[in-house]
């Protein structure tokens, strides 16, 4: 009687969950310290300082004001304080109105995906990619996702298969650089090529094809590389940004969407958005987060020992002979199984209690997500088990 | 090419948006002091100072564990705390695992709609309703809301206009008691007659109807009323609350779904709503404030204001001879206007700068919502002003 596909979707709980509840039981088993969780992606380093005194600065205020309704776009104060700080980043002129502050960045993709979805629609979703995208799209939105298969040699964009799955149905494509699960960073090659291929089709089609930008890793690079500001290159983007893993506040639920004022019929699309935010009954970002990160823009945390851990691993690893793509950014490692049945892998793993999600997950079979926002020392630890675990195949 | 629905929810804002910027740009004119905004429904009594020492308390530990990303439904010891206190005050057993906490009742309310509707199946509102349920419902969950007229005599329950509107394809009624905006709080022979109703329609219809009661105001009683407890009387109630009033916290989004395991389907209907909550794009409700108002259970704000401002105004209006059912919770009072359109009634109150809302949005016209959660002394100058607007009429 009640809706059985919700049901579902919260009795099917996804691999993720299923391999930290088993961590949780084996934890009391042989202890935390040798259970080997590669499996989360909940940020390990602290929120930087700025954060908690921002906390204690606004609590000291009043309380009516502090903790009141907002726009439901979210304060002005704090849109223009963001859009300023888009602006000296990157060299945009961005005004407050063309950011609409959300819970998150997966309040943002669902606010973005319902506004511009109508029935009939396809969304193309580039592999590997971030597995709630389907379901945003498709029991969130009513839309189509269409997904697209990875180009697994370096996991940028396979263009033939892209181009393939474009048509006069596809309303957007959505893609997510720095990436999760592989942690590669789109360059600036696949950007333009992106870019190209969209406007022709756009030309072709003759309606706007959007580029949904979805970046809450943007500042997670290393190696001197940066992510494009993808705006830049393709005037139909929409960005969904999330301060989670910058600044370390995943369970605080705060973000945006920014929707340029370039981008197609740009004020309906924004009013879009504000609607779609009230039919999913996103009433205005909380707001004392709002006030928060608006003290604390530009800031990280010190994000530097997820280099240290990727470095760690991935030298690690490859030593070991796994084949892997080098990511420059986000807190994740994709390598090849050494078996083609990437869950009878991590299954296998488990042995050794090291908890990988198998790539299937995400679109790309073969491949394994192993989440690096643990303790070096976690890893240092993992290292032997990997090879015992990689010795069983030898 | 955007979805012309949420581009329309967007940009028609509602009345109380748009007499809220009219309010803005008058203050600008005549000063803050001389414009009488009885619009708006933001709690106008400061949080508890527990609120503050909880959020500093909080402040000072992990920010790791603090900020981290929570269980979807939320921290196992804030359900447990927030359970206990439910089974205190209302000599319940439940526990943790009947409670999934929400960005606010809104959310809450989103996520129950989309937890229960299928296609083409219907969910009662009665009138006078707070109208962002029929979007929630339509837009969101993509049900039909079946508006029920209201019993303007005592804005308890037309019971004969409810049961006419039953059928078949009924999945829930939605109550919100204390009521916005009428401010009436629904008697225990109310609850009861409207259980008995709803029973006999499971027994005839061969399937569940739940009663959705959505309880922000739950608190907010005076003159010794209490709300009688719902699922108490009813045992498919869903209860949605939200600490945006009894905390006074509105922007902070933080409530909860109260699933009892009494309720049909009890399992399967709270995986639902953990299912809605993924497919709309909830991921955790704020983790500060899961915490904080874990600390703060059974506490209320300084709500003694409410009710100087509800006597003050009531007997005021009263002795101008508007006809008014005197409310004993929220805080509002929903009088009839002095001609049968209330647009044009709340137009020309315009002119004494008195902002009220029609009461058609709320689907009872002939009618005004007062919001008097403004200071005292804001009513006491607002009277003389209403005094010119009656004379008017006479």
């Amino acid at each position: 009687m009640i809706n059985q596909k919700m049901a579902a979707l919260g009795n099917n709980r996804s691999s993720i969950r299923e391999l930290f509840e088993y961590g949780s039981r084996r934890a009391a088993e042989v202890g935390r310290e040798n259970v080997f969780d590669f499996s989360i992606g909940n940020p390990s380093v602290p929120a930087p300082e700025a954060v908690r005194r921002a906390i204690l600065e606004e609590a000291a205020g009043d309380p009516v004001a502090l903790h009141g309704y907002t726009a439901a776009q979210g304060l002005t104060t704090v849109r223009q304080a963001l859009a300023d700080d888009l602006n000296r980043r990157f060299g945009m002129d961005y005004t407050g109105d063309s950011l609409y502050l959300t819970a998150g960045a997966a309040a943002a993709l669902s606010c973005v995906f319902k506004a511009i979805a109508c029935p009939g629609d396809e969304i193309a979703v580039l592999a590997p990619y971030f597995p709630e995208y389907l379901m945003f799209i498709e029991s969130g939105a009513g839309a189509k996702a269409v997904v697209v298969p990875p180009d697994v040699q370096g996991f940028q964009i396979d263009f033939a298969a892209l181009e393939q799955r474009l048509n006069e149905r596809t309303k957007a494509v959505v893609i997510n650089s720095p990436n999760n699960p592989s942690g590669v960073v789109y360059t600036e090659q696949t950007i333009c090529r992106l870019a190209a291929l969209l406007r022709a089709k756009e030309t072709q089609y003759g309606h706007p094809i959007y580029l949904i930008s979805d970046e809450p890793y943007r500042e997670l690079v290393y190696d001197g590389v940066a992510a494009p500001f993808v705006p830049g290159y393709y005037d139909d983007t929409i960005v969904c940004y999330s301060y989670s893993k910058s600044l370390s506040l995943p369970g605080e639920r705060i973000g945006y969407v920014l929707v340029p004022p370039r981008a197609a019929d740009s004020a309906d699309l924004y009013a879009a958005v504000c609607g779609a935010g009230r039919a999913l009954g996103y009433v205005c970002a909380p707001s004392l987060f709002q006030r928060v990160v608006a003290r604390c823009t530009g800031m990280t945390g010190d994000l530097t020992v997820y280099k240290t851990n990727r470095d760690l691993l991935y030298d690690g690893l490859t030593a070991m002979g796994y084949r892997c793509v080098k990511p420059a950014g986000a807190f994740y490692l994709f390598p090849q199984t050494l078996e083609p049945d990437d869950r009878a892998f991590c299954e296998r793993a488990k042995k050794y209690d090291l908890l990988l999600v198998p790539g299937t997950d995400f679109g790309a079979p073969g491949h394994m997500r192993i989440s690096y926002c643990v303790t070096t020392d976690t890893i240092r630890r993992a290292l032997p088990l990997f090879e015992k675990l990689t010795r069983e195949y030898q």
